[in-house]
Formats: C-alpha cells, structure tokens, sequence
C-alpha cells in the first residue's frame, strides 16, 4: 500500500492543495525529524510534548522512562496526536498578510500500542538509536533487562496520517507585485557544529564515521 | 511578576532538575523559536497543529484563516496547550540507554482569548511580522480592513507557563566511563542560508538590514 487511509480527521482542510498523503513523501519527513509532539487530554485539558521517536516500517515507536506520566497516559487507550514539523524557511511576501513558512509536517492521530516484547521492544531501541545517528547502535554498549524493565516503548501505526507542505516563493495578490518591497524566502535548515567529545572520553576511541564533518545530519 | 504560576498542570514531574519556571528563561525561549505547536481536543480526539506565533509581554498571539478549523476550536472556549521546542543537541551516550537530546521547550497551558479590537488585531499582526524578522513590518504592506477582518488572532496568556532545559554531557552509569565508546555531544543550530530574491521582484528594491548575512535568525 503506497497510499495512507484518508479519513475526514487527516483530510487537510485549509489550503488542501497542500495536503500530501503519499506513504513515502510522509515516511521523507518523519525520516528526517529528530523530535515529535505528542498530543494527548488528561481530564479535558491537551497537552503537547515534545520528545524523540523512530520510525520502523509502518509505525513509529515512542519512548520513555516507565515513571513517565506521558507514557501511562498513552499506554491507556487515549486517543493521541503524533506531530513532527521541518521548518525550510521564511516566506516574506510584499503585503504582511500574505507572509508565512515554508514547512513539511505530518500528522498521525490513532491509539499507541505498548510493546511488552522483549525483542520488539530492543529492536525499537535499535531504531532510536540509528535514528538519532545512523550506525550508532553498532557501537554501544546495548541495554540491559534493568533498563529495559525502565524503559516503556509504545508504537503508533502510521494508518491515518497526512503531510502537509508549503514550499516556493510568497505569493501575493497581484497589484502588490508593483511594490518596491523586497520579496522573497529566507531559507532555513538544521545543521551540525563540531562534536564536542565528553571530557571522560578516552583518547584510544576512534571518532565514529558519523560524526565526520560534512556527514549530513538526520534523524 | 518574575515567575509564572507554578500549578501542579505546569510543574515538570519527571526528572525536575530540568524544570524552568523563571520568566526571562521562557521568553527568551519563546522569542528565539519560529513554530509553536498548538493542541486542542475535537470530539476526544487530540490534534497538534504547527503554527506561527508571537509573543507580546505575557502572552502570545496566534492568528490564522478566519476559515480555519483550529482557530475557529481554539476561539471556544475549550482549554488549550502551547509548546514551543528548541532543539539544541545530540547527546551521545556510551549507553544506549542514556542518549538524549540537548533541548530548550516551553509549555503553556490555558484558554485563549480572541482578539476583536481592530487596534490590538493590527499590533498582534505587526509583532507576528517582526517576530519572523525584527524590523520587517516597517518593509510591508500593511493589511486592510478586508484581510483584517479575513484573519482571527487569539491571544494566550503565559500565566501557566513552565520551561524545561536540558544541556550539557551525556550522563552514564560510572562503570561504562571505562568503555572505549566516543560519547559526548552533536551541537545542533538553525541556520539562514542566502535570501532567494522572488523573481518578481523590482531591481531598484533595497536589501532589508535584515536580509544582510551574518545577522543571526532568531524570531
């Protein structure tokens, strides 16, 4: 299935020419995200959390210390939001309505599964891991049944999920265009300083290919 | 008033120590950032929705189609949550266990107000202008009665306000301090990359101040 199930609670509304709900245009942006936010209710009132995740074929895992009370609540079978949101630039338009950001999001509503496989459960750790940096998991030390025992990890099925995307110079209505007002886009992205090594590192340890400068960094 | 309200919604449960409460900490945070992530209830269902914001003394102004669903939600009166993330670093640890992420976020939770008064409508619109870049409402066209009346803005005050923080080393467990792994930090930053001028544009326009590199992109 290339294809998302579009519902009436993932069917952009607003701007729908900016809705995208090819599988592997969201599977893009979730790939290229370091951090989510989690939407869930507690007694009526929302909140928003941001937190990393990973990506693992159809679904993303989430984790978090099993004293987490984000986690006991998705473990319940609340509804919840999962967000992640690429900021690609500043729209400056000639009118100041018409400015705005250039973004790639996606949006994926459902209930989490919690994963009680021990296999699974290290597999999703495996794909936090890499995630974060691709191959970093080859090189550390792995969990143990403590912290594994710590570690709660839910999964969310990517079924109902939407992007949306705005990309491309501002538009504006078209007398404006007469304007002498710079117009444009300021383009944005995430990049990586130099690593700074932990100050206990010992200087035997080889500097991981992933972290060689130039080495494009994402999630 | 230096502190927001400490309420038991807004004090950081999990892992304290990175809870903020200080006021200058959470604008600076809110000022620095471009999106918030706006979460809301619809039929039980949660939603989290990217958007632009600004912040205007002790609160933020949110503002968007007067067609928009989430606006037209946040305007009744159901309670809402607003967080802001800054994404500041990888933590590499020499467990898997213990990687994390360097981060700065703010989470207000409350009810919004809408802004009727055409006066406070066009201050919240200038403050969404200069909150992309400082100065940039000075450039613009600015709006008229029927793109006035065509956006709604809502303000949310910053009363129930809490920040967490977390920087520095990756923390391991004393034993693994003896592993030959490389652990410590991946700085991460948003950059501007070179304005790409609209095609559109007239030759005789000047450069805005703003637009000149090496002037860091904050909002």
């Amino acid at each position: 299935m290339s294809e998302t199930t579009l519902t009436p609670r993932t069917q952009v509304r607003r701007l729908p020419k900016r809705g995208v709900y090819d599988r592997d245009a969201i599977n893009a942006i979730l790939d290229e995200g370091f951090l989510c936010h989690l939407g869930f209710s507690v007694d009526g009132q929302p909140y928003v959390i941001p937190t990393g995740y990973a990506r693992s074929g159809e679904q993303v895992y989430i984790h978090g210390s099993a004293a987490s009370r984000m986690l006991r609540e998705l473990i319940s079978t609340v509804p919840m939001c999962f967000t992640v949101t690429l900021l690609d630039g500043l729209v400056l338009a000639r009118a100041a309505f018409h400015h705005s950001m250039n973004y790639r999001s996606v949006v994926v509503l459902g209930q989490a599964r919690q994963v009680h496989d021990a296999d699974e459960k290290t597999e999703a750790l495996r794909c936090f891991t890499n995630h974060v940096l691709s191959g970093r998991w080859d090189d550390v030390r792995l969990p143990n049944a403590q912290e594994l025992k710590a570690t709660h990890v839910i999964a969310l099925p990517l079924n109902e999920a939407s992007a949306k995307v705005r990309s491309g110079p501002p538009i504006d209505d078209e007398p404006d265009y007469e304007l002498d007002i710079w117009a444009g886009v300021v383009p944005l992205r995430q990049v990586a300083g130099d690593p700074i090594p932990d100050v206990r590192n010992h200087t035997a340890g080889p500097v991981p290919k992933y972290l060689i400068p130039g080495v494009s960094v994402t999630g």
